[in-house]
């Protein structure tokens, strides 16, 4: 057990991932706060928590709570992590951080002056073979870097009939998919390459221009709507999915395809990282394997095994070859990673967790990639 | 948060497990007991816990521990399950339950009379698509089961070099790798077909006779031993692999291969339960989906997903499709049915967990097992 | 045996090929013609064939040749395919039609005015599996299409020392991996889809701008250059691999990667066609398994069997379930539907088999490519 | 072309397959002969080949027939092969070579003395890689040899009403399952592994006693008896599934297990070889990978490459990494090999092929595995 004091704002689906992995991480979990003093109330006691905050506020307010992870829907961030590092406390914030680069340059801005540790939960990366692969792109065995493709796929939204307040602009931001999931993948893409993206051309499209509302509450990966529920039409503007041909820092190339239709796939993430003398790939379906491909000798399948990762893919797993790691493991070892780093007074960047710079730069990637798809040309990405 | 206290004895690869797995289930873990009060500090200490225990003792002497669990070697269950019962606590022990049927058949005796709640730990049967595929055969989407084949088999014990208390006799028992892993491909076979194994027979080997002892301690999963660490010959007895045919009580057959010495499988359980009309396929190293063989129409995969399960798989499963679970989500699941049914009343068979009772029916297998090998004959199990 | 007599043109690595597989097909082989009258010589004997051809003129000016195979080299296509149809002889052209679209174009009306029947060589959609995909956007399984990914990715190309006539623009044409493996891709989505590609947006990349060209010969999937083999530079301006965003006729979106230097691909094409009621995944890879994506039940696996395919499958599908089929069974399976198609009279679009129409329509889709590549923008495949 | 010429006997499923591998082997194929005069000219004209034998007989007599293949069921194995050898012509016979070892003795005594090539067709031990895999033991690769396990699975014959001439211990032999599928892989490990199977313990079980049968004809693989065929229960005593114990000459063990009521296998044979250094596992079903297991470093997945493979191996494989052989590949490459051994004057053992001597082994094997069975005991197998 650590000596950190966090409470979790946000009950949907991720809060209370973020509750079992912080128990997990050794970090003891003050409470939960809901979006009303009676859904704090309930959803502290369901989780086992005290129930003693019943807002941000009464957080804000309490000298003994050392860190604030924000689970919010995305048009919360801006404020609720301004609020948070103003209090001087160290703050997690779920993806994307802000609605636009202007709040999340502000955040950048106000992290760095707070001296408080400020993260976005980009998840995946702590999957140990993804840090496995960018040891690997750093060892050079792969060679120079060719190319990256890859994708990220859901089934969740395929009907017209499927709704969640995500599909709408003015909750989730304008772009949908890219930036609830493809910004994951171009996350992980750059954490492992190493590089920035600069230039991106897009192609987004909205296979359901309209979509059937529920007149109640609707939860994320809820499934079908019941058919007896009313539901009111709704126009929807922000895409189902969408290819995006990429450029990087040093020449590279590459594509990313994002779907939330494609029938049969949950959660799926795949990359194909192709080096000069060595690809990688990886699906987060089988995320315990890492498969290495060769010119001239048979491909390699790596397991996740602590005795045969490099010793930063070995630092985020806790269990031997062939007993499977998943995601909620993912959260354990982020925040295991960041309160570390905090303890060692990691406070900014270069940090072993993602930054709100970070962050920041994936706002700007999906302004790029907005801005590309409505002009139908390349556009380059604006520095951090 | 439940209101259990928990106590675990054992601090080798496991016992940290079920402190994380207890952690995760809501039940406070009140300390941590090792094989000298040294360790017992040092672990409690390693792991974020009070080290108010020194000794077993210590904690069957403090009535506000409820529950014990052993992670100890084989040879110290039997008096440790004892003591823990006689001390009117529940008590979780791992596999095998006891050097010998004598021991366990009393043990069986003995939870029964404590009013006490005694499971052992076939962690196995909590992969969510393990108790889809119990639903399956109940729900007769398999019709009459057939036959059912399968192997567990890991590579750690490849090498003559390659050691660890499990491979003597006198610490781990007269078999090895059919006690160690081959019992819990036979508690899940048995749970899921819901049948008994009534007839075996056996050929077992011992592939090196002979295996080189460091003289220092070594841990399980530990790698190779290193170059310039003293070793000295010691006779092995115990299987590195055989063969098991199998009989069931409704005439169903099968059979089981295990083995230490499979060079790339790290962890790695499979069976093919074959029925009627469908047949299942599972592999512990993709747990997270579940082959349903068919013979007039595709072959099908299901996906570990709560929205898609049988109730009583989905009731064990904390993530939705998509999101692996793994190895450390069977020991949190086994926990939550274990002390939710405490919670319920229910100390005794049958029990949504693996009790006493399954655990001396493993042991009666074995020892069929043994004898068959050692008369190479066919032999009943006895009933237990 | 059928009562055809056909001359293959081209000795290289899939000429002999087709050789093999007009045998299976029933079609008597009269000869096989190379580059020069010794080569044409060497190759017949080699492949136990008589040797009466030396050169495609002595193969036009036998009236009892009924089709030639075009097996050449890229820039030889046109030419040949015209004076083939202009003896009135039946042909078969491997891919690319032709080197450009005005040649292309002449060569379906020659087709058309010849009254014989003219195929391009688009063997993949010869896996049954991709006649059964097919047959279920037919059929509606599939409900509407809403996007197609994929890709087609080899690594014979990995290094710059890697070299051959297709890498130079002059003897393959200026685009190579689009018109090598990418036009495959492009030919199998169309047919498949049942729809034209309408629009692209093309990113493309030469990796090496100079590779080492070997003095002597080489041949096509050669493997390394040998150390003592001399090379001088030479620049490429040819693709090594590319991004490709599609628009469909009807709506539907998708894009396509290529490439030829991905290390330890050796030959690999994949797709996800995604519906609004299932998804087909398949990789060239495992040819014998098509993947069925549903959203609210299990995923399928449909293994090719002509007892369990769509007519139309099963029809070009020989072996029964469990015994796999492969590359060389493709073109067993096209030139089967090619002289098939003859017998029944069938010498002109719609037909069983890809036309010059087909593959006139490829090139109009390959100039579209590069067009886009060049002008970093979408561009509008023109009609064929 | 070489100077062959051959006719087969059989036109049921395989007979077919042994004339299109034929003529990919450049053997000219002289006719097809059925079980009646007028199935020898249908099945003849139908294969497009000349109709000039009626029957074995007329064969026989032709001296411009160098070598016959028997397709025909079990029973006629023995008198057929003896007849083509005392008529001086090379042989290749379908598996079982013959219906007991009193007439598979015979039979390698009249090949020796015949001067004559005898092959038993065991065709897959010409899936390339599993060429590749006995090379890989011979050159020491995998270390000693510790253990074989594996298994042959099927469904055609899963319901009580799946008919076919093999389930009769009168027509097939009184094994089934492992006379059919079961000799396959017990052939298959014994070339791989270079060494002999000496005892068994077998436990056999026939899942139906009572079957229905078709008052009309019935063919392999025909899918489901249509519903408004007539029938009539017949007794069946031969085995639908069963698992086989396995000690090898020196010392290694094994397990295998047969069946041909799994639902959802097609045809699919699975072997793992542990050596003590490295294991190979194989799945039939996608023939064109060899997963190599291995402690200490990542496994490997060797695809099946000529450039890739060990020089017997690449020489049994025509088409390069990445395009997919499959099974018709394998009579064609057995066929390459024979004749060719021929042409070299290899008329004996030891070959390239199955030899009479290896098929006498399998029936003294398959003596073994049914007395085992029905003495329920271990049993010796005898010399061949």
């Amino acid at each position: 057990m650590t000596g950190f004091r966090t409470v979790v704002v946000g009950t949907g689906f991720i809060g209370p991932v973020h509750v079992e992995a912080l128990g997990r991480a050794g970090v003891q979990v003050a409470g939960v706060v809901g979006s009303s003093p009676e859904k704090s109330i309930a959803a502290s006691q369901r989780l086992g928590l005290p129930a003693d905050y019943k807002t941000l506020d009464d957080v804000l307010a309490d000298p003994t709570v050392d860190c604030v992870h924000l689970t919010t829907p995305n048009r919360y961030h801006f404020d609720q992590a301004k609020a948070v590092l103003q209090a001087r406390k160290h703050v997690v914030c779920e993806k994307p951080l802000a609605m636009n680069s202007t709040e999340s340059a502000e955040l950048v801005r106000i992290a760095r002056d707070s001296g408080r540790a400020a993260a976005v939960a980009y998840n995946i990366r702590f999957y140990p073979l993804c840090h496995e692969a960018a040891a690997r792109v750093r060892n050079d065995s792969l060679g120079s870097l060719l190319h990256v493709t890859g994708s990220y796929v859901q089934d969740w939204l395929l009907k017209p009939t499927d709704f969640n307040w995500r599909v709408l602009a003015a909750d989730g931001g304008e772009l949908r998919a890219v930036a609830d999931i493809g910004t994951h993948w171009l996350d992980l893409i750059q954490f492992i390459s190493g590089r920035r993206i600069t230039s991106v051309c897009a192609d987004l499209r909205t296979v359901y221009p309209t979509r059937q509302r529920p007149t109640g509450p609707v939860q994320t990966y809820s499934g079908d709507t019941p058919a007896d529920v009313a539901t009111e039409p709704v126009e929807i503007t922000t895409e189902d999915c969408g290819a995006i041909m990429l450029r990087f820092a040093d020449g590279a190339n590459g594509c990313l395809w994002v779907s939330q239709t494609t029938a049969g796939k949950k959660n799926c993430l795949r990359f194909e990282l192709a080096g000069s003398k060595q690809s990688l790939t990886w699906d987060s379906q089988s995320p315990n394997a890492l498969q290495l491909g060769n010119r001239d000798r048979p491909n390699e399948s790596l397991v996740r095994d602590p005795a045969a990762m490099e010793p930063t893919a070995a630092a985020i797993s806790s269990y031997p070859g062939g007993h499977n790691e998943g995601f909620p493991d993912t959260f354990k070892q982020l925040f295991r990673s960041f309160y570390g780093a905090i303890e060692k007074g990691i406070l900014s960047d270069p940090a072993p967790y993602p930054t709100f710079l970070d962050g920041h730069h994936e706002i700007l990637l999906c302004e790029a990639i907005l801005k590309s798809h409505r002009q139908q040309r390349w556009v380059d990405v604006a520095s951090a």
